[in-house]
């Protein structure tokens, strides 16, 4: 008899709705895999991705999908084996003859928890059985440089250098080259017309990905799983918008922004009613539709304080990564999160490589409240590792025990995951 | 950093030779696993196999590959997510379109061991998102049967039956048919000219599979794999023999045997020699050469033993499984086991799904010496699970740490697996 992982306790304040989800979820499994199964065999996962869930108790539903995810050192080393066989997976896929992969890192040299999460990542691609060294394209890294990491890891950059139409590090140019670098300011030229295989693409990058197309092709996935299992896709889709022109910094588009919120704000307010949740308000985030770290989010109960945002509201959402000025909003439908752990507000991360979900967290923040975004940067937060890897629900259980509820967090998550597969082979295309 | 697992502690008797041969294998983990992608693309693997390995300190061999592997239930839970991924990919790799599986098991529906694996096994079928049902072959199963298994976890039988040319139980016939029965006795005339994929084939049953080809096969495989990391094979391979027309009832063909053994055991103690062991003296395990459940297998010091085998001796060789007489055996270079766990005689054994380790345990006898088979019936065996899945070694640690010996084993193991291949291929030609 398996054994039962020890994991987090979880608390939600709403026990109804959300059990019968689950529950729906559980008793449709071989359903909902073989559909999974169809999906990914007609649009083939992105290498990797990473989805922040919010659990409303009446809702669960993915609010930001990761292509180029960080933190994988926080994930839960019993599942270590696991990512190890996707990676062989993956790889195998996407480049049968490679004995090598380039990894190409974000360039934050001094941010010790993104390199722990490479140094990880890193040894993920070795245990897999291939050569791996790390490429930096940071034009500080001039030499191999040797970095000790506080786990005590060592860890090796060097400077990227291209020969031909191939890109590698001193001596090594592999055929699959792996990007954790999310290309916000778009594609640098050295990584342009390369002949190899890069994981994922470099078109997928935030220089050009944005958050509406990702929640369009997700729109359309949740309402042909609805389907499948017979139930309201709004169970797991956020409702959103989208504004485009926008200059926080001078105040433009400003009023039109308001009334698409006011109007989404009302849909918003239509499926509550329709649900019968009386106790809740609906409020909204605003966010860059391309963006990432969480940078340029804004959450709102009324959309008139859009009318009032003082300089620094302002700020912030000009000032995204890399400093990409906000021109386009995504207005997404927030989904408050009712989970806690160890009485702080807490989110559900889930990280998927090749189609397999090989692990996940709870974003935890002792400062928050429950309609705050997690992701802030500077913030204090506490990830507290899954050890089971939601794919053995035990229907002999309740359907809130956690391996169940995780079993419902890894289905939610690999909706989010078809959806970037279609938004990949749209790119591809 | 990953924490280290909690293992079994292993004693080695002799740490010279292996600590070097384990060193090897360490050192070209990123060769090792190249050459093995490309084996298992060349000659996909069967579905599943269990390698039964002696470790003697100066050599680490398999003696046995069994290609309907049971004991699934002994693996460590923790592992679990790796065998449900590992499944997903073998039962995609063959049959893409099946979202159901027909599992035929053994037909001991007495021996509640037998019946827990089996129901671990169904389990992960079940988990990795399959609708899976077990269709018995036994003549007694006339009728769909609950069995109460001593793990508390419930199991249902049902006869199987055919409806033209697939087989299944009441409504079930999915488009893929897992053998857990190694059709000792030949293919029933049921799973005959069936349509459905069938893991493994049944061509690769004991009725015609042979200890000598899997072990021909494997020679080749070792000899292939001594040139890639450049070392000498017989420190993975035990030198064998055969001899045909044996009659161990009425006494037939055994002066032949003796001299073919007497032959393998010069050849031995050359090996011996050659590689310095002194301390040791060569001895022989002759087995029937289409065999299993350790039936009809004898270690012997001298070959004037066989000679004078008393009643008892010659008929265990006669009695296979299901009646099977032995008229073939295969005379292999006995290794010693120096592994102990509790202070008892330990072998380790692995389990691969498709072309993944995903765990293994340690046959332990109390009351057995380290030439003895290990696998007879009716002794006690206390499984050790290991929580390691034999695929994360930690070049920190010195190489007979439980990590690096458990990788050694993953890849000795694969070298049958790949050996195992070979015959599939062969057997599908």
């Amino acid at each position: 008899m398996p054994l039962l992982p020890a994991v987090p306790h979880l608390e939600t304040a709403l026990k109804g709705p959300l059990l019968a989800i689950e529950q729906k979820l559980l008793s449709n499994k071989a359903t909902i895999e073989a559909w999974f199964r169809c999906q990914f065999r007609a649009t083939p996962a992105p290498f990797y991705a990473s989805v922040d869930l919010r659990n409303a108790g009446f809702k669960l539903a993915p609010v930001d999908t990761n292509l180029f995810p960080a933190g994988f050192n926080n994930l839960h080393p019993d599942l270590r084996p696991l990512a190890i066989a996707a990676v062989q997976h993956g790889i195998e896929r996407a480049c049968p003859v490679t004995d090598g992969v380039l990894l190409i890192p974000e360039n934050h040299t001094r941010n010790l928890y993104y390199l722990e999460n490479l140094c990880t990542l890193a040894g993920l691609i070795s245990d897999a059985g291939y050569a791996v060294r790390i490429g930096s394209l940071n034009p500080d890294i001039t030499t191999e440089t040797a970095i000790e990491l506080p786990s005590g890891r060592p860890l090796t950059l060097e400077p990227i250098v291209r020969e031909a139409n191939r890109v590698g590090v001193a001596g090594f140019f592999p055929c699959a080259v792996l990007l954790n670098n999310d290309l916000s300011s778009g594609i640098p030229d050295i990584l342009k017309d390369i002949e190899q295989v890069m994981l994922p693409p470099p078109s997928l990058g935030w220089h050009s990905r944005t958050k509406s197309a990702h929640f369009t092709h997700y729109r359309d996935v949740a309402q042909e799983f609805a389907e499948l299992i017979d139930c309201d896709p709004w169970f797991f889709d956020p409702l959103f918008s989208t504004c485009e022109g926008i200059d926080f910094k001078n105040g433009e588009g400003i009023d039109k922004l308001i009334e698409t919120s006011q109007a989404l704000m009302t849909d918003i307010q239509a499926a509550y009613d329709g649900h019968g949740i009386s106790n809740q308000t609906p409020y909204l985030i605003v966010k860059a539709d391309a963006g990432t770290y969480g940078m340029g989010v804004m959450s709102i109960q009324d959309p008139q304080e859009l009318a009032a945002l003082n300089k620094n509201a302002r700020k912030k959402m000009t000032s995204g990564k890399d400093g990409l000025s906000t021109e386009s909003v995504i207005i997404q439908e927030g989904v408050y999160t009712f989970e806690t752990v160890q009485d702080a507000v807490a989110e559900p991360v889930i990280y998927m490589i090749d189609h397999a979900v090989v692990g996940g967290f709870y974003r935890v923040h002792t400062g928050k409240t429950i309609t705050d975004n997690l992701n802030s940067p500077g913030m204090f937060f506490e990830p507290l590792a899954f050890s089971d890897a939601c794919i053995q629900p035990d229907t002999r259980l309740n359907p809130d025990a956690a391996p169940n509820r995780f079993y419902a967090y890894g289905v939610v998550a690999r909706l989010a995951l078809v959806a970037a597969a279609r938004e990949l082979k749209a790119a591809q295309a």
